[in-house]
């Protein structure tokens, strides 16, 4: 076991949306909070990569509310209990990772090292990855922003590239000698032959140079930064930003705003099968393929295939004679494509939701804190759901004004409260909620619950709800 | 309009399962009653285009027994009432023909002429068909059977081929020199360019030359046919070949039994946009393909593609850069191939079928004679339903063993019997059906009705079910 001179605070930025793995990751539920490698979410992975107790401290998570759920319920079930920063609103990866350095600083002191990470990157040798984040450490201890820079394994045009300089002493890094764009093809290989490294988009720091840094070179969006976590306020077990503070600041990558200005970086080179995942050719690198460079996920049936890619989330996927081809199927939108057009994901999502598309941004299934729901049926005037209510789990109290509502009961025991009345209800039981009755439902047992409700009436939009009482703070 | 001087009978053979075209046509909705070239299913098109009743006698339809209902009721959508006749077993198309040639000499006397067409073949141009029809009449009125042959538009190895010998006088028909069988690419190359003609399988003859050359050649079987049409017996709309003596029929099709060795056989050379449909392939060269060569059947967004086929019958189908691909999507089951590979599909069926996948026979919605119903979601102690009853239709009276059942009317009106009261339930309103209880569920209404079914308990199959009395005669 390796144990650290240093004080390091992961912090895990896990506010992103990723579309280029579109139809699985969309705004509803992005990669991060999917599980595309291993039995656990990237998320998920990401913490369990810096748990080891003797090297970090416990890790701060950074994200948006839309995810603060995912954020939590994900970490628990690993064991893992992250404090949890909330971004009021998107602003890059800049101000994200200021306010989490001056909340490190804050608790635990200035010198601190943040090892800031992307929760949606692949690593699939931890030891070599935490002997490279000990390498880092000595580096940034003697007042370096060290970034990790990675091997390139060929001349990508998919990431930015850092050509190291001269060594920093008595460490394995070496200064940045500069920063360069995602290039085209025939400089990548230039950049390779010259022994530049990928921008892995992982850093290393302590905590109090990273905010004199900000606000040498970006002085008004440091300020936001600070204010925002100096007048943030509890919300359950979150952090709230100060939402006018935050909302000042303004947009931008932490490569642009410090990265690429400061004298202090510097940056490790490391060799840990790291991967961004950034789009599913990538994906299919990433997982253990068979003899014939074949990858499934789920129910897939291939006859005489190779070289291709294969997920589906139910529905039986069968393909003849495929060779680099990805196929993406869900509950509700199929991509099919040659891998080799992975990065045009992108751009595809970007025309259907020109077209506006639900499909874009929606899963057929919804996250809520208590639990789930899913439509499973839609018809002229109804909407039938599966719902799944952890246990403990309590939906808002509510009503509607245009629907009515039938739960049938088909696992574990619901609490009901219809107007005044509180009962319950137990498996193979029903009962109705009239438009316009104030109604709860509450999951009181040991096991989920899981109920149909078949909603009917003549406009059954989610925005149909008033909530009276919520104990989550939802509006 | 054209007026022929014969009484011809056009006679569906609509008995057929294909599987090429898996996952769309399967056991439990075969491709005959599928829509995959017009609005139209394949069969509708091929009852209206005998439908001119200057020239065509109503028509006589020859199918299976689970498929009676798609029979009767397509036909009636477009208004035509055909005589229904129920194989009991499936005995190829060589005792289905007889049989049929055997109704219609008992109907209109042994001159009449049988027009025998397969219900999923595709026609382009009906008129050109219908004079080519013609000019067979006048062959089949001299004493020949005759049979469609189409010029051929490639060396296909897909067909059979004929070849013609000398002309029948007076007539465009010419007489068979040979029949062969599916030849390889060089082979077929060679019939080509000899003149040969594809072997449609679709034939014109006098009904009672047919059975003589059938009593001929195969004795025993043509008794057995002749037979089970003496000894069939109505039941509702229908006419149910005997079972016994058609069951002791020899499975083989009629070119074996007949068309191979009678001297009878001519051959009338057509041009008239047939297609067999028989694989995706063939699927995609009937349609109207868009100015890169693609066609789209459902929710699809194709980028950067060209030649392909994709069909969905729902979820959202987004394609990147497809070359001759196909993609066919439905409910439970996602086929993707480059459409060359379209021959293999049956190949894929069978692999799925040792791998007894549902997904092979059944669809996810079932026809039933009172309407439709399918699973919209299944759960380890519960399964929900979609339930549609048609204007009249009244399901079986019946109990299960092992389940309890909730019913919730989304749509229309239901008269529910359960035990020994009939109540109404209408939209909105829900019922309880006990575990054991005896009940019926039938749509007194103008409109379809429609609701949803939430089965629970500890055995869900569709054979727990105890069918006390039906009115459609199902066991």
């Amino acid at each position: 076991m390796m144990v650290s001179r240093h004080k390091i605070v992961p912090v895990i930025l896990a506010g992103g949306t990723g579309t280029r793995l579109w139809p699985l990751s969309r705004q509803s539920l992005p990669k991060q909070f999917i599980a595309l490698v291993s039995e656990n979410t990237l998320y998920q992975d990401t913490l369990l990569r810096v748990a080891e107790s003797d090297v970090f401290l416990p890790p701060v998570v950074i994200t948006g509310t839309d995810f603060r759920f995912f954020a939590k319920r994900q970490a628990a079930e690993i064991e893992i209990h992250p404090t949890v920063l909330l971004e009021p609103v998107r602003r890059d990866s800049g101000p994200a990772l200021l306010a989490a350095a001056a909340y490190v600083r804050d608790q635990h002191g200035p010198e601190t090292l943040v090892l800031a990470l992307a929760a949606d990157h692949v690593v699939s040798n931890p030891d070599a990855f935490r002997a490279c984040v000990n390498s880092a450490a000595e580096a940034a201890s003697k007042g370096h922003i060290v970034t990790f820079g990675i091997r390139p394994q060929g001349p990508s045009t998919a990431y930015g590239y850092i050509k190291p300089g001269t060594v920093v002493e008595g460490t394995d890094a070496a200064l940045v000698d500069r920063f360069v764009e995602k290039p085209d093809a025939e400089t990548a290989a230039r950049y390779v032959a010259d022994g530049y490294l990928w921008n892995s988009g992982n850093f290393l720091f302590p905590a109090g140079l990273m905010l004199e840094e900000g606000a040498r070179l970006e002085p008004e969006m440091t300020a936001h930064a600070e204010a925002a976590i100096a007048k943030a306020k509890p919300d359950l077990t979150f952090l709230n930003l100060d939402s006018a503070e935050f909302s000042a600041s303004k947009a931008i990558s932490i490569d642009f705003a410090v990265l690429e200005h400061t004298q202090a970086a510097a940056v490790v080179a490391g060799d840990f099968g790291w991967s961004d995942i950034g789009a599913w050719d990538a994906v299919h690198d990433v997982n253990a393929q068979d003899a014939h460079g074949n990858v499934t996920h789920g129910s897939v049936s291939l006859m005489d295939s190779r070289n291709s890619y294969v997920y589906t989330d139910g529905k039986l996927v069968a393909g003849i004679g495929l060779d680099g081809i990805s196929v993406v199927a869900t509950d509700d939108a199929i991509l099919v494509m040659p891998s080799e057009r992975s990065q045009d994901v992108k751009k595809l999502v970007s025309e259907l939701s020109s077209a506006k598309r639900n499909e874009v941004n929606e899963h057929l299934k919804m996250h809520r804190p208590w639990g789930t729901y899913q439509t499973i049926c839609r018809g002229d005037r109804f909407h039938v759901k599966k719902i799944v209510v952890e246990p403990g789990g309590k939906l808002s109290l509510q009503k509607h004004y245009h629907r009515a509502e039938h739960w049938v009961v088909v696992r574990g025991t619901a609490e009901v409260t219809v107007d005044d009345k509180v009962f319950t209800v137990n498996e193979n039981e029903s009962t109705y909620l009239p438009c316009g009755s104030v109604h709860r439902l509450a999951n009181p047992g040991r096991i989920p619950l899981e109920l149909i409700e078949v909603q009917t009436g003549s406009y059954l939009g989610e925005d149909d709800i008033v909530r009276l009482e919520d104990v989550y703070s939802r509006q």
